[in-house]
């Protein structure tokens, strides 16, 4: 699995071989992908399906993505390449507004769709898998923040760890029926991770 | 969705009409079904599979559970309803002897199985789920561990939204690929929850 197939790649003007690449096609299977999650399921949405419901040929898809896992990966979760948060500093703010993009972008059919049956596929799986869209581009931003805030920040704490707790409590205020329906305040996650990292 | 069809009220002598019913077989369709759901996976465990394998017919099985998902909850969860933590007064050492029991109960082939299907079901539905497994014996026995250490623990402190960050996380501990590739070590839950929780 490689880079190449990310929709900011996919419109980068690096020079291929034979006709450039339709950015349309792109977009329309990335569309139809996260319509057919949201209507029809995690099992249902195959290449097949995406292929019949979109006027995209196979071949075409599999020459944008290396497997229907990538593709399912980068439609679902095409809101987390989008988080861009500049941080200013202020711990407190700037974790608000990571975890509230965080939550946001993974917080929608697609993805609500996509997440148990991409966690069922990988515990499957003997070799690592690349499940891109729990890490790419927003664990750094994450790193980038506490480093911003470094004199706010425990210089103890693995911050790996702190990540993990993030992703499952925001995993749990999605996905779990009993958490999603209290709909507690963002803030209050804000304040628990606050809590753990800062330095006493 | 009553407790009857709890392991632990099953061989409890209560009287009820008819004959009285067969704790063998109730453990016998519990373990049928684990196997299944571990075996061929959450979609594949229906009720005619179990009564096929198990030898139990499907009118007996509707007997003990009210539905399918009661049975694989019960089933995939058993280990949850066993957790007996006895609180100290040791915030740190009770919540390391529950977090540790916590995620012990639920990383098992049955339940890893189970999980990603009941969260997908329960998010499908309109009304409030049962998901008895996230909730019963377990989180009243996190509020008294956080009881008897009442003086080192910030009052302040929403302990419901606590449980989330506990659950979220030991969720990603064991589901979530790259989370479950570190195998970092479960003091380290202990510590952040601690960090949480403490009176400043």
């Amino acid at each position: 699995v490689t880079g190449a197939s990310f929709p900011e790649a996919a419109t980068t003007a690096t020079p291929t071989r034979g006709r450039p690449r339709d950015p349309g096609i792109d977009a329309l299977v990335l569309a139809t992908t996260r319509e057919l999650l949201g209507e029809v399921g995690f099992a249902a949405t195959t290449v097949q399906e995406i292929s019949r419901r979109s006027g995209v040929h196979p071949p075409a898809i599999y020459r944008r993505w290396p497997s229907r896992l990538a593709l399912i990966e980068d439609a679902a979760f095409s809101g987390l390449t989008e988080i861009r948060i500049r941080p200013t500093g202020d711990l407190r703010r700037d974790l608000g507004r990571f975890v509230r993009a965080y939550e946001r972008s993974l917080d929608n059919p697609a993805a609500l769709a996509a997440i148990p049956g991409l966690l069922t596929t990988y515990l499957g799986d003997t070799a690592p898998p690349p499940a891109r869209w729990l890490h790419l581009s927003v664990r750094p931003q994450f790193y980038a923040i506490l480093d911003a805030a470094a004199e706010a920040v425990d210089p103890d704490i693995d911050v790996d760890d702190v990540f993990d707790v993030v992703q499952g409590t925001i995993l749990a205020r999605i996905m779990v029926p009993a958490v999603r329906a209290r709909r507690r305040r963002i803030e209050t996650t804000v304040e628990f991770i606050v809590r753990i990292l800062e330095r006493r």
